[in-house]
């Protein structure tokens, strides 16, 4: 689809201006004053215009579980999660397009799905995924989340003599599994994405790693991982390795500059200087890890060191929403509580670009992705600047960015295709989908998890409650 | 108007269950299974009933900033304000009927306006402002926002020569205004209160606040100020009185049972009590915090210590919303990162309580307003649990205040008076008002600011940056 966006508000250095912009064959072909209509004439006066935001680190079926999970840390919180039936693949597909849709009604166009695969279906789960996010149009990078120790093996043992159980499937198969993935749905040109994605070293051995930058080489595919999400982490590191798991990550050459790394809370400087030098990029959920207690990340110190940082909202019953412009709010502004100087806070369009660049860069895609320049896809997103809550008009990116925006993206594009309209979806009925989700669940609350209550002594021995 | 909801989703002690309540000239005359239709029938089906929240503490004609002052701390950010052009009534009628709708769209139905008076217009000012809540009907408590000591004096002078200037009204003639104030429009009955409200311990001397408690002994009002809110006030209390601000409010008789106090990052152990021996109620402003840096209130501390706490959005240039279902969530997730034993973490249905019956304890109304209980004033919500934001169906209180609900508020009341009615306000021309904010209004950024400059040496100074 070929399309010309007259009028839209723009920002530039100096405050904003009002330019058309040129699409042609899915590619940004000309920015500036009075130019042609090519195609679809798109109306943008009083609406904004801004490259699309990362949704750069969720786990889409938790939508299922969202607002029922009580207040507790992860890895009681995950304990808790595992106590619910397992999926099946009709519900995959809907919190796939679930998760998709709320990210394009907040300003993301790119959703790095970090799977939950359902035990013994795990490429019919990945293959649903890919069908939603096809059907949906959304730019997916689908992780599979892959692990090859059982779940007790992701605590301390501090000074028990905690036995962990083994995991059920050797690791050479789990990693045929992502290899026949790879070459079944990596097509980056069709907008599907294929990431190696272990869960991270609380669940992995060092042989799941490698593997895993094997395939990575071999395939040329960005590598995603959990790093540090709490404290109980990074004891574990120590008890494992003897030595922090940057340091251990960086020895077995996990890490480069294709390498996006989720909540990374419980870094110390010489791993952040570890991060700065291979060029990783620290996913920053803040959201999230503020509803799971895990800290706070150390987001302003990774900025001063160079270290890329965009932004993600977390499966959704961690958040428990799936709205990106809420992230970008709390992850920009959390951390003017843990610097006094407010010189170095992050302001409304720092984190706007770090949300486009720094999702792009993320993922390798600077060259392609992430900011409105000529040349680069058009990923684009129009937001209303006449909705209730960007109103009175001030700076519209302060508004965006600090306020609470509702109704606010009028249209999306993704690779140049519409996908939002005046509000509306093209690609997919929300009616509908609406009506399944609600056809398929039913209110509850929680009661006790015999999961959680299982490891739960021993949780609070190791973390000294 | 009478009316009965039939089938709606209540709270209980078990979960969940399905009732009708019936409302009988504003009050709750009956909850129970298939009560006759008394009056209107609303169907409840499919929605969630709650009592109203209050949004606790803010100023409603910030409205007209947010989005633009950048990421500064309050001292800075104050002068940064002072900045902008004083504002007509106009405004102030516009920017309170926004702040209400705001409110009401994200389940408050009572609003605590820390009123900032246009400087020569004050009785007007309170005049328009009462005139905007009565149009739209929400609870209102103006709180004339009144200090007799000018801007300069809010810092520290730690070891500078700083002189302040003298205020331009005498203490006498400020309290006149107020007391003319409340005899024409407190009115609790008619859902107009008037609150005295001295701005806090950083621009108001002694006088100002005997005054004020002499006024609200005189005429039986509620008491409210900012309190602690930042590093800086904490310093300066000790230079002002060589004790803590609670220590020396509790001193000269301002604390109550019917004093709410906004903020309270920076108390110790001793001024806790205080507030729990007094009965004061905190106002939990998580947001403005944030924004602004102020740090993390104590919350987790409060509760234990038996103090009531509720949630607040503040002004809408330190937020920069009036989004009350957005404070409640950061207000209850932030205090998991404070204390790592989870056993104290607040709970989705402790953060309903403290929005709603908290919101009333603080305003000496907890036997009127604040639950579902036969008796009290119908101050409802019926929330629309169809809405794309609160599926699948989970635990509807924990997708309400853990999610990111999105144009779910479907029916609100304020004494027993409808006020929006399947999502639609019945009080306001919502068009009208959008386009009145547009047009006195323009998009801009904010370049340097005069009274910025003028002190941010010695703040920077006096806080050792």
């Amino acid at each position: 689809m070929n399309f010309t966006i007259k009028q839209a508000l723009i920002p530039v250095t100096e405050g904003y201006t009002t330019l058309d912009v040129q699409i042609v064959d899915g590619i940004i072909t000309a920015i500036g004053e009075n130019l042609d209509v090519i195609g679809t004439k798109i109306n943008g006066k009083n609406k904004l215009l801004l490259p699309g935001f990362f949704n750069a680190h969720t786990h889409s079926s938790e939508m299922w579980q969202r607002g029922i999970i009580p207040p507790l840390p992860l890895e009681l919180w995950i304990a808790n999660l595992y106590d619910f039936t397992p999926l099946d693949t009709e519900q995959i597909y809907l919190s796939a397009l679930g998760t998709g849709v709320e990210t394009l009604l907040s300003g993301g166009t790119s959703v790095v799905d970090h799977l939950v695969l359902i035990p013994g279906k795990e490429l019919e789960t990945i293959t649903t995924a890919v069908h939603a996010y096809q059907k949906l149009k959304i730019r997916a990078f689908i992780a599979p989340l892959i692990h090859d120790e059982s779940l007790s093996a992701s605590l301390p043992k501090g000074k028990s003599l905690l036995q962990y159980q083994s995991y059920f499937r050797p690791t050479a198969e789990t990693l045929a599994i992502l290899e026949e993935a790879i070459i079944k749905f990596h097509r980056p040109e069709a907008g599907i994405n294929i990431l190696v994605a272990p869960t991270g070293i609380q669940l992995c051995t060092d042989a799941l790693f490698n593997g895993c930058s094997e395939l990575s080489n071999r395939y040329h595919l960005c590598r995603h991982a959990h790093l540090l999400e709490t404290k109980s982490q990074e004891k574990l590191a120590q008890e494992k390795y003897g030595c922090s798991a940057v340091e251990h990550l960086h020895e077995i050459g996990f890490l480069n500059e294709k390498t996006s790394l989720a909540h990374c809370v419980w870094l110390n400087d010489t791993d952040i200087n570890i991060l700065a030098q291979t060029k990783s990029t620290v996913v920053h959920n803040p959201l999230s890890n503020l509803r799971l207690g895990s800290g706070i990340a150390p987001i302003l110190k990774y900025l001063q060191a160079g270290v890329n940082v965009t932004f993600a909202c977390d499966g959704a019953c961690s958040n428990d929403g799936q709205d990106l412009l809420e992230a970008i709010k709390i992850g920009s502004i959390l951390h003017n509580v843990t610097d006094f100087d407010y010189q170095t806070w992050i302001n409304p369009r720092q984190a706007v670009e770090m949300a486009s660049l720094g999702g792009a860069k993320g993922l390798g895609l600077e060259q392609q992705l992430g900011s409105l320049t000529v040349g680069k896809k058009a990923d684009l997103v129009l937001y209303d600047l006449q909705s209730l809550s960007l109103l009175p008009r001030t700076d519209p990116i302060g508004l965006l960015i600090l306020g609470r925006p509702v109704n606010a993206v009028n249209c999306v594009w993704v690779n140049g295709e519409q996908i939002i309209d005046n509000g509306q979806f093209t690609t997919v009925d929300i009616e509908q989908l609406k009506t399944e989700l609600f056809n398929r669940s039913q209110w509850q609350i929680r009661g006790a998890s015999p999961s959680v209550e299982q490891i739960e002594s021993h949780y609070r021995q190791v973390m000294g409650l």
